[in-house]
């Protein structure tokens, strides 16, 4: 047996509660390890020495490297002792505790050497945000989604609505625009928004504000805002802002006292600043620390209590309007205390406020229960792209990639990432496909199947099309017949009668099937030719989902 | 090469700022694989795809299993990206990212696949409490100590002095008696104190609580206690508390009011009862959480944030009294939420506050920098026990050993951790080594030479022996002189000289050598007869304490 392919970490997405009294705990060994059987051994950790009940794990999927087996365990008593009894095709019996693997285990002194769950402190466990959990999300970027306002000041407006625009381009749409189109978004099967941001900034993505609870002008007034939120929460749709807070403008108003004043502003230690004063050396270059390489966008010090407070009553204001969740920019390059903070001020009384964060890398920092409730899951988009997109990966190593995103996270945590096929940040999915709408339609059939909150792109239905920044910004053509609208209906419908449970991939001869199943069925979805058993709930040209009983 | 065997997890233990400007990297290898240089590509994370510097790892310590690689990058910009490049014996070149293992790496593309830390943010760098790297812990259990108050009412006392006490007898120690012992304890070299529980609770123990801020009265007055903290204080001495808040004893006036009014009671949700009422079936069951199984200790709900604030503001009147550090009884059972919660109030007043947190476990989870400073480390407890007393271990496995538990933590946490070779809950060493006391000699050599606080059960310099609680919490014989006293104050002594930097274990030909090194200069101490090079600062028997130049 490999050794040093067996993990466990107690505590952690290897070890935790479901709910107030089932502790879910995962076992990985080397893939197509041969074992007779996987067991715990596990009782209170106080009776542990003295008896110990036996449960069997079952293999819930592999990712590569790893086969992961999974045990539920319910106790009265929520102090959980535990180890893992590995039993090998010759019957040999091997013991895995926090000593490692051994041939012998001393039950006696087991209290140094048990893994244990200490106790299912409530308070601990955690919380899928309800909302979230049936939610399927329609993200718009205003600038280019549509103009709903005739009378606003147009003067900043740079380009015709029908061209492709440029970096800097400004093309005029708007939050009224967005409210004219909430039913059309609505019979498209969404029932959220995620608005990229909308506050005063000197730029069209408005990702360096100036003024964070004042609507820019260009995008309407406060009050379109406030309509916005009426609109949607009367069509039980949920809204999600972006909020910035890890930069902001070089022109707000408080970066600029310390341009002005130096370390005499009282806002000098709100920000970094290399010396007395802030200095821009070039467009790319100066002496406080900034977001990327832009100088124009001088960073918070969020190791500051007092600007941690003030970014905190921003989003506290922005919540106390009515909306519903917030996607967090740049998230993993601001300060961990920063987000303790804020996740504990901000669900005391938003329970429900979905916090998403923006990372693009390995995120179970933040995923633990103490900062974000889901992050943008750019880790999932990749396995996606390379599959259904680019076609670099086999469905073999899709599915192994696939369950090694899912492992890394507690189950509920799942169920609130941020799941997408493109973005605001990234090339339009269609044009990662090569323009070809059936891999494009392959892809959303498993953006909807998979667990987690499917987000997508404004314009998908038409499809548009697009290279990176800025090009996958372009305008929505409103004289346009959105072909693939009523694909996306379906797709959101089908999500509603999916089983809630388990989800993972496999691949079968050559085959990627995504899978869902509870106790009694099983839905998999299958993206080539095969031969179904069960009923067929959903199809579309070699994609077809198949039902059946377990 | 054992894919299996390597790893990262960036922004853990593995990754980890030591200050504001210098980010450590660990790589975990299979033990004995052979490489021709191991070294990590890294740049901010925004120039990555451009450029990269390279940076050699050298091998730090091995653990039975891996083979721990460590490198320090500094950077003028604290955000990092990075991958690891391993070089085999054959000059093949093998790249670790995110992606895993592979032969080739798109640096194009890094940014969905390289390890990050994304921005040294100071509030996050784990500090040192200033004291606690100088601190060297005697610690009390007062009952057995000294009585130093004649005219009290002693009426509770149980047992004469010079008898062996069972586990509910009454020797009469106080805290008059340790004030009256503060220089003697000073002269052995102790600069710390570490009493456990001083508060009202009927036994003679006192983890079950029923007043946490007033002195049972058999132990002295408040300011009794305020005396203590004012002598020691003048001494140069730091005192650590024993904070009980996992419970509290059944007849402290909250439990109380909930067994008379139940689901009527404010209190009633403060505990966890299932049921109108708490009950108690016997000594061993009852319908309330309690801890272990001792219904007349029952388990505050600290998933209730009334309850938070109200343990919180015990210890903050703790530390108004001027007392230095707090040892947490239990806190593995109590929620995480508590626990951040807690530290962030009372950090935020008292930085030096030293916190330590009772967990016999894995507990790194308790340790990422948001919950407790160290913790008891049972783990390493359990390596010296096996290895100087016991002797179950081989000097390799003991070397091993040491140095896996070492490298679960970042530097900072191992410097605070509560490093012991018997407490009062354990038996004494001097009787696991058989009483044989040149092994419990080499065991405090082993103590203080190591990273971490040292802390020495009172009468150790007796030397005290016994088994398991009550044994191990015999009274102080006074007549008898402390033969080991003035070993202990050449410890600690010689402590202060040791190089402060790295700290690891090693096995020299079958002879365990525990090594301190800094940048110039490499203390060894060795634990059997060998030959020594360098100068001999520290020598008994087969230990000592060799220093030479790097």
């Amino acid at each position: 047996m490999n050794n040093y392919a067996i993990h466990h970490i107690p505590d952690s997405e290897y070890a935790y509660p479901l709910n107030g009294s089932t502790l879910r705990l995962i076992l990985k060994v080397a893939k197509g390890e041969k074992f007779k059987e996987v067991s715990v051994l596990w009782n209170n950790k106080y009776d542990f020495a003295k008896r110990r009940n036996f449960s069997r794990m079952r293999k819930l999927c592999s990712d590569g490297l790893y086969d992961h087996y999974v045990c539920d365990l319910t106790g009265a008593d929520v102090r959980f002792a535990y180890i893992f009894l590995l039993t090998l095709p010759n019957d040999e019996e091997l013991y895995f505790s926090e000593e490692g693997v051994t041939r012998e285990y001393d039950f006696k002194h087991g209290y140094y050497t048990f893994f244990q769950f200490p106790f299912i402190n409530g308070a601990d466990v955690i919380q899928v945000v309800p909302w979230a959990k049936e939610a399927v999300v329609y993200q718009i970027f205003i600038d280019r989604f549509k103009r709903g306002d005739g009378e606003k000041d147009d003067t900043y407006i740079t380009q015709p609505w029908e061209r492709v625009p440029g970096a800097k381009d400004y093309a005029g749409g708007d939050l009224k625009g967005v409210i004219e189109e909430l039913d059309t978004i609505r019979e498209m099967g969404f029932n959220a928004l995620y608005l990229t941001p909308v506050f005063c900034s000197p730029s069209n993505h408005k990702y360096n504000v100036t003024d964070y609870t004042k609507i820019d002008p260009m995008f309407g007034k406060n009050e379109d805002m406030y309509a916005l939120l009426a609109a949607a929460h009367e069509r039980g749709m949920h809204l999600i802002l972006d909020a910035v807070f890890n930069h902001c403008d070089e022109s707000n108003p408080l970066f600029a006292d310390v341009k002005e004043k130096g370390r005499e502003s009282e806002f000098y230690d709100w920000f970094v600043v290399h010396g007395d004063f802030p200095q821009k050396y070039d467009a790319k270059t100066c002496n406080y620390e900034i977001f990327a390489d832009c100088p124009y966008m001088p960073k918070w010090n969020t190791s500051n209590p007092k600007v941690r407070q003030y970014l905190t009553n921003i989003a506290l204001t922005y919540l106390s309007w009515g909306v519903d969740g917030l996607r967090l920019d740049v998230a993993d390059e601001m300060a961990h205390v920063f987000w303790r903070e804020f996740r504990e001020i901000v669900k005391e009384r938003y329970p429900n406020a979905l916090l998403i964060g923006e990372v693009w890398h390995e995120n179970n920092m933040y995923l633990g229960g103490d900062e974000f409730d889901g992050v943008m899951n750019y880790k999932l988009q990749k396995v996606f792209a390379d599959y259904f997109a680019s076609g670099l990966l086999t469905a073999q190593e899709a599915a192994d990639k696939i369950n090694r995103v899912l492992m890394c996270h507690r189950r509920q945590t799942n169920e609130m990432m941020l799941n997408f096929l493109d973005n605001h940040d990234t090339p339009r999915f269609l044009r990662q496909c090569g323009e070809n709408e059936s891999c494009l339609r392959a892809g959303l059939v498993a953006l909807y199947f998979s667990i987690g909150v499917p987000c997508v792109l404004y314009g998908t239905e038409l499809p548009l099309t697009g290279d990176g920044d800025p090009d996958c910004r372009r305008t929505y053509d409103r004289a346009k017949k959105p072909r693939h609208a009523l694909f996306l209906r379906e797709l959101s419908r089908t999500r509603k009668f999916l089983p809630d449970g388990e989800f993972y991939a496999e691949a079968e001869r050559g085959i990627l099937a995504l899978v869902r199943e509870n106790g009694t069925e099983r839905v998999k979805a299958y993206f080539g030719k095969t031969e179904t058993r069960g009923d067929v709930i959903f199809e579309f040209e070699n994609v077809r989902l198949v039902k059946e009983s377990i």
